[in-house]
């Protein structure tokens, strides 16, 4: 098979990183071109991009020469990690030319006829995509993956939101560093340290986990409404996001109906057989001390989040802890994933 | 003056050693004694203790034989740092045969009769002490702090309850390493990690919020009633747990109103004035990152918390943040000014 | 074809378990005993056994029963995690009676006729092995694989060695707290710190550098003579040993010169093709900041050896910085490849 | 006693904290003004200041404006912790127009005249601070402190050289993150890591060294010739420098013989007064396991460098273990303390 021609926007930085790591091997995307900014436009990737992964810049993408963003690069496809601003400017434009555009920027994600998609929980939200041509002119399209630290609240509910009705949700969450990109914090602000506060994100969670548990009606998205107040807090880990959550619902489960529910979901069977996609999206762990974001971030290649700690609530009905890799699931894997539904879906089609 | 003479109980474990940092140029006290296991008992406290605060065993103890716990202690005033069950077995028959006990450890917080204690927020409670005479037929007497999460989410809560009403409270906390004590945690366990699991804080927290701010009626303590819901999660810091609060109340505060109360909460003139007490137990912070564990835990030599990031909350009315010094206010600091204030009240008379 | 049967001892343990995770699904071997303490013996090794590593016990031994070593165990290959103590009491009647022990423990390293084993750099030493039944008279056979700090320092002299001749070396290393085993380290110690001190250590490194150096001479092992002096430092790192070098040579090469023998080496063609061998057992880094040990551990599935800023020293003839993974290649791992190395040279053979 | 009005140059920055907590409660000084960049110009300190050490901004600074770096600045002491460009820039020419500075930057390290001092170890080089005047040019002067691990080296080798003649050195160091200053080391690149390489780090030990044990001749300085190779490292650790030493003398003495030298340093009799001066700058540790920067670094106030593990060396004659905190004594301290020398010397009179 030809592989499909992609580009990666924002490529040089964490983010960047990360769909170029998940794509240089990828059975159904090749990575044609890489854009960076003015400052690294020109340079070779290998060059210019301070490689913050494991190991190194693979060889396939090292000489590689960046390009600025533009509406001119090869093929259609184009996965962006670019900054929000960047992004705010460069994706409608893209989609508005022809491009397919999977972003992980927060740019469009509340664009309406635009997709915050988790294949797993709400693949259906895809059939939004004609309103993009209808009522914004796209000839193209755009999808988004949502902020790192929705993604795995919102798998986390959608189980049991179909099951018993999720009414309201604390969530303290306690993030990893990647997160914030490269270099993104100072060493000294973060060591033997805890930050509590991270700019915009207790709003993205409120907002984005009610527009991923929407359901569609009429061809559009109506939002969820779920109650949620979010504690978002930076701590010392390299990557893997933990949230402590605390859940009501509308018909009271037991514990052991909500690990029930949880072990046995698995996402539409398409979805499954994706080459991205984890066998189980969800672990449980009944283990008393997971799970923990350095032993379960990288359960199913990061693609899986782990839910454990399933207990009783004193103030709402059950409490539970869930972690998920935010710069794979979280990030750049969960636009591949978006990017594959797309395929079989046959979006990406001449 | 004479200083007092007082043993150190459990003294070489990580709380036994801040108790003997806090107790070696104290104004009232002079440690006569130092209490060790089996194993340490007979050893010199320099060569038995592996310390674990910064810089060494001070001068003055450092050649002190350490004794196995016993009824035989010098002086009147015993600080316990014993371990759980030690503590069940050695803190009633000490305070039975006249000592007067200022304890950290959790044996006795929940006997009828013994103050839990912080002085600052409920003094108080110092008058249940005659019914450890006239109930439990002791010739001494206990008074025990809390656990060292509980005594920072208390303090946050005392000012507030009383000017707004506290009904109900979610927590979750990022709790330091020396909190597990010495050797505690693995580093294989925590490094890069976080483990969301600590055996029976999250019931500590729940019943010791409700003992403390609990109101004296015809001398007895009637616990409160707020329904609290914690997650205890442990971190990679050092010293300083970190409480990411939501609060509900009987009479909604503005965040301004909430800031006024912490602001302006002093605690009692006398003790005050004790020399263990910090100008202020609780200092706000208005940056909006802070509070943070490894800035803020020293504030007021360790026995101030600090509250910040007050704003409103989407499901109750507050959320907040509290740092409180685990070790310090949470733990040996807070005995030790439990013992000044009954000092000052005269209970360590002859 | 058949798999050949095999135990691992001391399956419990930080390195015990990394034999497990490598054995688990390898070609030639298959575990069939897993043995461990006392204590744990007669449990289940998916609940006698703390999991150290990323995600969770396979599933393939979660439910075997862990055995106590003896000279009972089924098949004749055993791989060895025993703690020094009973690793000298049981290495050598295991071997004594017919197995062939794969050791990763020090007790048998520096016996007569045991080969101190990498199978890249001195594979010639197996010609020993006939010693072990004509003058210690087993039945059976041991190899022993080096200190995992000794392995990454030999690796990086053997083609240096061979090419200019080692005379003398400074090394200081930063060693990870997975070389410490599980509990290991206290997080209290190692958090924000370093330990200059790891016990054994340097001289495990003066000595058993030269055994690893040592060439063969009528069949028997004439050790190198080069002079070495250690400083071993403990750092907050999970996995992988970081060494300093400045080196010594007879013959002083360029740098250029020292790098084109490093990059070239590749041992024995016979060694590439093992399972376990990585492709290239030494990488050279030309970055300026390179190896790291975060980076570059899992270099080569961890088998590889990362070797950088190669440069001139003031005093001796050249600097250089290497990074082993210490579990796997400087432990668990170098034992496997022993493994498979005797395999291939018939050593395992009915 | 009127106090001396000083300015602190480059007062936002993570040394020019660390002058300020100094410098705020000194008993000879009193900051009159704070300089910054042109971004920082013309704001209040405690608004443009992101506060990296313990705590807050001090109230005495908090509203202070923050002034452009020039030759108006009120006073005739500054203390510089100006960037190395600017600092080359604005040092000399407040020295030539009469200020006395104190630098910790290393523009003027190497300037003819201008003395890389620490108190206690070369104060006899004041005497070069004519040749400031004769040969340069300058109404005013400098003196400057050396770079953090320099401080360390060269402290540790002084009282041992005076006794047995240092004649070469092997240090590998293990630097902590804030002698990279704020922002500095990203978290992402030194979490869980080490990173062997500190741009000129090496070279500045190599010939700083030799400055500050130079001795004086005819009113100049004659440099050392101590032979060093250095091998820099940045380590997790927030503050305290770690340097591994092997040391080869003239006159090699007993592992004895060197604690004996080390534990009698005391240093000028007149340094010892002087209110920044630890009571003994080097202090000798026997524990196996220390000096560790965690617990070491804030010995004298941060003022006294730790040495142990004295022992002897296989290739030189003893191998030692050397702490400074590197923000302190390495920096601010030390620049404060060459001011204190300063005033006792009369050269800060009017």
């Amino acid at each position: 098979m030809n592989k499909i021609p992609v580009s990666v926007l924002g490529a040089t930085g964490a983010v960047g990183q990360r769909f170029v790591e998940m794509l240089v091997d990828h059975p159904y995307f090749e990575i044609v071109s890489l854009t960076g900014s003015e400052r690294s436009a020109g340079k070779q990737y290998g060059q210019a991009c301070r490689w913050v992964l494991s190991g190194s810049v693979p060889e396939q993408v090292r000489e590689m020469e960046i390009q600025p963003t533009s509406t001119n690069l090869p093929g259609k496809v184009a996965f962006s990690a670019l900054p929000a601003p960047i992004a705010r400017e460069w994706e409608p434009k893209l989609a508005e030319v022809g491009y397919a555009v999977c972003s992980n920027a927060s740019a469009l994600r509340q664009t309406p006829g635009v997709p915050l998609l988790i294949p797993e929980i709400n693949y259906d939200h895809l059939s939004m995509i004609p309103l993009q041509h209808s009522e914004l002119g796209w000839k193209g399209l755009a999808v988004t993956s949502p902020n790192c630290t929705t993604n795995g609240i919102a798998m986390t509910l959608k189980p049991l939101d179909d099951a018993f009705g999720v009414e309201a949700v604390f969530v303290s969450t306690m993030q990893a560093i990647s997160g914030a990109g490269y270099p993104g914090l100072a060493s000294l602000d973060i060591q033997d340290n805890v930050i509590p506060f991270i700019n915009g994100e207790e709003e993205k969670i409120q907002t984005e986990t009610n527009l991923l548990l929407g359901k569609m009606k009429d061809g559009r998205r109506v939002n969820a409404q779920i109650q949620i107040s979010a504690h978002a807090n930076r701590v010392a880990v390299l990557d893997g996001h933990t949230m402590a959550l605390s859940v009501k619902f509308r018909h009271k489960p037991s514990v052991d109906d909500a690990i029930h529910v949880l072990e046995n979901f698995r996402g539409l069977a398409e979805v499954q057989q994706m080459p991205t996609a984890p066998q189980q999206p969800i672990l449980v762990r009944r283990d008393p001390d997971r799970p923990q974001p350095r032993r379960d971030r990288d359960a199913g290649n990061g693609m899986s989040i782990s839910v454990g700690r399933i207990r009783p609530c004193t103030l709402f009905d059950l409490r539970m802890v869930s972690v998920v890799h935010n710069t794979v699931r979280g990030a750049a894997g969960g636009s591949v994933l978006n990017a594959e539904l797309l395929y079989a879906r046959g979006f990406l089609a001449e």
